[in-house]
C-alpha cells in the first residue's frame, strides 16, 4: 500500500526552514515513505497542485538545504478561513491527498501556519480522514509560545550579533562619531533586539536598547543619548522596528500620524531613520541610521550549529511522532540543564493566536537596556562549530530541480 | 642607536586595514626595530602625541588584528595643508619623530592619507630628515590608480555578494514579490557595485546593476523594471550610492533639488529608497529597499582569506622596502598568471589625487549590467580558505591595551 507524505513552508523565511526541511525529509526516507512530496508556496502549492517529489532530487544537493536560506519549496502568506465558511479549499486539500496517498502532512511556519495546521488538522479528524498533520515551528522573532525559542532565532540572534559587533568597532574608529541607530527586526516582539546585550560578551557593548515590550518616550530617549554623546562622543542604539509609545500605539504610526502633510515620504523610512532624524533636529548632532533588513533573516553564511541542528532535529521529530500516530499537535524545545533541548508536542490548537514577549524581568527601570541575565538565555543559542560549505568564496546553496509532478 | 618605526591608519576602516598593521609590525619585529609605534587616529595622534607602543601589546591578540574590522588605532579624516601654508604641522612631525628616533612612517589609507604621506615624505627629504615614508593603500572602493586592486575591497566584495545571494533567494521565496533595490557603497566608483555581478556564479543574479560610470536615466530604470516584473513578479536591483545623471551630476542630488521643498527630509533617505519612491509611485509596484549600509565595509566574519592575506603582505612588503631604503612610495599589486600578485612600490606623487574608476569594456551597451568579462577580474579576490575565530559565537577581535606612552 502506498503510504506518502507531503511538506511545506510558510510565512517569512529564515537561514534554517531548509534545515527543517532535510530532517522531515531524511527521516521520511527512513520510515520508507512511498513518496516524499513538496508543495510549492505553502498550502497555495497544494490548492493549485504544484507539488515535487524529493524522490527525484539529488541527495547530495539535498544535503545543502542545511545551509539555504528563506523557503526552498517557496512560501505563501495566505490566511484560511474556517472550513464552515470555505468548505471548497478543505475539499481540494483532501481530494490532492487522497489521489497521492498522501497520510502525513508537515507545515514549518510561523503563527498564521501553526493555525492552518490546527484548522486541516481539525477538518481531517472531522471528514475521518487519517492524515497526522505536525506543525514544525520557525520564526526569527521568537514569539512562539510554548517552545523555549523558535528555530530560526538563533542564526538571526548570530548574526545581528556580530554586525553590531562589527559596527560598534566601525563607528568607534573616530574620535568624533556619530549617533548610530540600528533598526532591527521585530514587530510585536523584541527578543532580537533584545539579544544586542550579547555583545557586551564581546567588549563591543550597545548603549541603548529599545524593545516594543517597553514603552518608548522620545523625551527620555534624546536625554540618553545627550548624556551618553558628550561622554564618549558616539553613540550606539539598537532599536525594535515595532517599538511602541506608552499609548500602546506603535511609535513610527503615531509619528507619521503627525507628520504624515508635511512628509509624505513616510512609508520608506523605517525607525531608526526617525529617531536619527530627531536626534539630529533636537540635538544637532551627527546621525547614521542602518537597517539591517533582509539579511537579519537570511544570512545563511554565519548561520548558528546549534540553530541549523535544532531546525533540523524539530524536522526529524515530526515524521517520528506523526508515524507514532501524534497529529494536530506542534514541535516544541525545552531548555534542560544548561544547555540540552528536549524535543516534545505541545496542541497546536492554543499556539495559533498568541504572542510570547519579552518578560519584563529581562528589561531594565528604564526600559532602554536589557538585563545581564537574558545573556545566559540567548547566548547558548549561537554556540557550535560549523563549517559552512563555500564554492567560489560563495555559500553553496541547494540546486533542486523542483520537476511539478503529474498526475491524474 | 635606536632606531624605531611608527604606524598610523586614516580614512574609512575595512575588514582588513588591520591585517596590513599586523604585517608591518611582524616584519618591524624581524627587522629589530627598537620599538614598533602606533599614532592613534592617524596622523592627529602624531600631532597630539596619542602614541601607543606595540611592543607593550600580547602578541597573541595581535594575531586577532587579522580578523578585526575597522581602525584598531583608529582613523582620522584629516587633509594636511602643503607645508608653506601650515609649517607648523610639519614641524611637530619632525619634532614627535625626532624626540622618539623614528626613521619610518607607514600610513595604511585611501586617496587622502596618501596625499598625507606624498606630502611628508618630501617634507623630511627637504628638511633632511632621514625618514622613509611608505604608503599601504586601503579601501573598499577600489578606486586607487596603479594597483590592480586594493587591500579590503575583496572583503567587501565577498560581503555583498554574498549577502546579495541569499536576499535573492529570500525575495524569490513567494510567487508574486518585490522590486528590491540594494544600495551599495561607492560614490566615485563603482567597483563594488559592479561585483554584484558575481551572484551569476551562485546562480542567484541581479537583474540590473547601476554604478556612477554608466549616465543613469529614470525612465530606461522604469522601463527595465516593469518588463522584468511583468516576467517574473519580482526585481532584485543593485545600485551605487554615487549613480550620476547623463549630466555627470548625483542622480540623489538632483533629484533632491528637485524635491527639496516638498520633501525636506531627504538628506536620510539613500539612492535605493528614492528609486523605491518612484518605482512605487510611477509603476505602482511593491518595493523593498535595502541600504548594506558600515557592514560591507566591517565584515570580519566574511572577509577574505586572499584579501587578509594580501592586506598583511602589504604591510610586510611595506616595512622592508622601507629598511631597503624606499621613501614617497605606496605598494601596489600587481596580477601575474591568473592568480598570483606581486608586490611592487609607486611613486605616490601621482596617486592621491586621482580615481580609478570602472572601466568602460566592463559595462553593458544599455549601461545597466556588467559584462561577464568583470567575474574573471573580481572572482579570485573572495577566494581562499579561511577559519575565522570564534569565541562564544562572535568574532574573536584583538584586544589591545592601547596605553599612550610618555615621554619627554
Amino acid at each position: 500500500m502506498e503510504i506518502s507524505c507531503i511538506i511545506a513552508q510558510s510565512g517569512g523565511p529564515t537561514a534554517v526552514i531548509n534545515s527543517s526541511l532535510l530532517g522531515v525529509i531524511d527521516e521520511a526516507k527512513k520510515m520508507n515513505m512511498s513518496h516524499i512530496y513538496g508543495a510549492l508556496n505553502g498550502i497555495d502549492g497544494i490548492l493549485n497542485e504544484r507539488i515535487i517529489n524529493f524522490n527525484n532530487e539529488d541527495e547530495k544537493e539535498l544535503n545543502y538545504l542545511k545551509n539555504t536560506p528563506s523557503a526552498a519549496l517557496g512560501s505563501v502568506r495566505l490566511h484560511l478561513k474556517d472550513y464552515k465558511t470555505d468548505p471548497a479549499t478543505y475539499e481540494k486539500i483532501l481530494e490532492v491527498f487522497k489521489k497521492l496517498n498522501i497520510h502525513y502532512f508537515f507545515y514549518i511556519g510561523g503563527n498564521d501556519s501553526m493555525d492552518t495546521c490546527h484548522k486541516v488538522a481539525e477538518y481531517f479528524k472531522e471528514s475521518s480522514y487519517d492524515c497526522k498533520v505536525i506543525g514544525i515551528p520557525k520564526t526569527i522573532d521568537n514569539d512562539l509560545i510554548g517552545t523555549d525559542h523558535t528555530p530560526g532565532f538563533g542564526s538571526s540572534v548570530k548574526y545581528v550579533t556580530n554586525v553590531l559587533s562589527e559596527i560598534y568597532l566601525d563607528t568607534h574608529a573616530y574620535k568624533k562619531g556619530r549617533v548610530t541607530v540600528v533598526e532591527i527586526m521585530g514587530r510585536n516582539a523584541g527578543w532580537l533586539t533584545a539579544s544586542s546585550i550579547l555583545t557586551k560578551v564581546s567588549d563591543t557593548p550597545v548603549d541603548l536598547i529599545y524593545i516594543p515590550e517597553a514603552p518608548f518616550d522620545v523625551n527620555n530617549f534624546l536625554n540618553k543619548v545627550k548624556t551618553i554623546y558628550e561622554q564618549k562622543q558616539k553613540v550606539l542604539v539598537a532599536v525594535s522596528e515595532g517599538i511602541k509609545t506608552k499609548e500602546g500605539e506603535y511609535f513610527l504610526k503615531s509619528h507619521m500620524s503627525n507628520k504624515t502633510d508635511a512628509f509624505g515620504h513616510m512609508q520608506l523610512g523605517g525607525v531608526g531613520q526617525v529617531l536619527c532624524e530627531i536626534v539630529s533636529e533636537k540635538l544637532n548632532l551627527p546621525v547614521r541610521a542602518i537597517e539591517l533588513n533582509l539579511p537579519q533573516r537570511a544570512a545563511s553564511h554565519i548561520a548558528s550549529a546549534t540553530d541549523i541542528e535544532e531546525a533540523y532535529n524539530c524536522g526529524q521529530y515530526a515524521m517520528e511522532q506523526a508515524v507514532k500516530g501524534e497529529t494536530g499537535k506542534m514541535v516544541i524545545m525545552t531548555r534542560v540543564n544548561n544547555y540540552e533541548i528536549k524535543y516534545e508536542l505541545m496542541d497546536i490548537g492554543g499556539i495559533a493566536n498568541e504572542v510570547k514577549v519579552v518578560p519584563q524581568e529581562y528589561i531594565n527601570e528604564d526600559g532602554d537596556y536589557i538585563n545581564d541575565s537574558f545573556i545566559d538565555y540567548a547566548l547558548p543559542l549561537i554556540q557550535g562549530d560549523i563549517t559552512i560549505p563555500f564554492e567560489n568564496g560563495i555559500v553553496r546553496f541547494a540546486r533542486m530541480k523542483k520537476e511539478i509532478i503529474k498526475y491524474k
